[in-house]
């Protein structure tokens, strides 16, 4: 498990005084991002050798809100991994009021020159990466 | 069924060259205000009467990218009412590649004071407007 | 004089009830990818062909807030073009208050190939659609 | 001085493959709440006291270009203070190419109770913490 942790931006609230929900799935890409750069993926070195990952889906269950200065501590995990596909699981709590502020997953494939692909032969460096870190969690539990 | 359309804006746009995937969130609420609007349901004038509709859940599967000045038409349907929650179905269509770009559902609750409440009892006049609707659509089916 | 018309959404609002302040720099934009879209110059095509045209300096001064639902009318004019520069000036009117909303200046350079570049030289034919549409409005006034 | 630090997002950045212009307008926010913080003013305290500081302008000059995973670090001084109106001066380095990225300035006022005010009569305390820290670097020049 990795945490990725932001204070909430005054930009970020809406006229309800609280976190605009589409926000959070701008939080969710930033802990993705700053997992993957945690074990060695950078994302920047993937995209400058032509790989992209767009996300095939999202859900995202709204808990409790957050407001301009908490604090949120994300705890990602990488739910499954096959080579083809990616799913990510969010925990996002609200450290400043001590609630859970949302739990979501997401979904991601793997495009190499405009085509759907497996990182597994696209990019084998990168689907160690990946494995690896799995196996490792795994070995934790 | 309603209809709402609009053009995919330059700063909507990543490095990827696509519509970030956060965007249709916002347009599912641009959708839906707007479809509320429509059969005379304000939500400002709601908000001004102190109720609120937060979003409970979203999930967004993303079809076909869309990018900038693409214009996107988004039918929005109620899935769902029950006086508490409210459930809303869209599908968002790029016009300008023919093909569908995302299908997503969104449910929301609604608040007074503080406190979740049911709307047929907090403002009959705004549970009306909506159940007169989806009782219209059904009469057209 | 151009004239670009939009609604304020709801999540451009933030916490002190308003339109956040950042959210007029996207409209500036909007503005003027609309205007030039008006003349024919398609952005799109634009950076299709290669040339880009960043940002080099804004200023907005901010007259009159908005909120959500508001419609805001943009009245926008090329205050000077040389080849190598463009400027915009924009006028932002709040018409559901009848209030001046915010009253800005941007200015662009041309980017061919990664190199600061004169329109005149790297697209005539994009030139001349901007310099036609200079002499309309002087022949007008 | 004080020195605001964040990451470029990927969610910021555009289809030119740089951050959109309108990201460094919501990072001056986020180092001016930050530099306000870091001297015990709670711009969240205040706002709930009643009093607000909306924008009244701001001027930016984009010197070079950042990207997803840049570093940014924001050198924000207080450029003046009347009590009726403070301004700040930004200055944003892109420490992953060593580039000044932007220099800019923005101006605010202070409203309570929906009245323009003087911060000086409507909140000494936090006039004092104001008038306090630029003399503490007045003192060190």
């Amino acid at each position: 498990m990795y945490t990725y942790k932001r204070t909430v931006h005054y930009h970020e609230t809406d006229k309800m005084g609280i976190t605009h929900h589409s926000n959070y799935v701008k939080w969710m890409e930033e802990a993705r991002l700053s997992l993957l750069d945690s074990i060695g993926l950078s994302f920047r070195n993937m995209e400058d050798e032509g790989i992209m990952s767009p996300v095939v889906s999202i859900d995202v269950n709204y808990k409790s809100p957050s407001t301009y200065s908490d604090i949120i501590e994300i705890d990602i995990t990488i739910g499954k991994y096959t080579g083809a596909q990616i799913i990510f699981d969010y925990n996002m709590r609200n450290t400043s009021t001590g609630n859970v502020s949302a739990v979501a997953t997401s979904r991601h494939c793997f495009i190499k020159d405009g085509q759907v692909c497996s990182l597994s032969h696209a990019a084998p460096n990168y689907d160690k990466m990946l494995r690896d870190i799995i196996e490792e969690v795994k070995t934790l539990h």
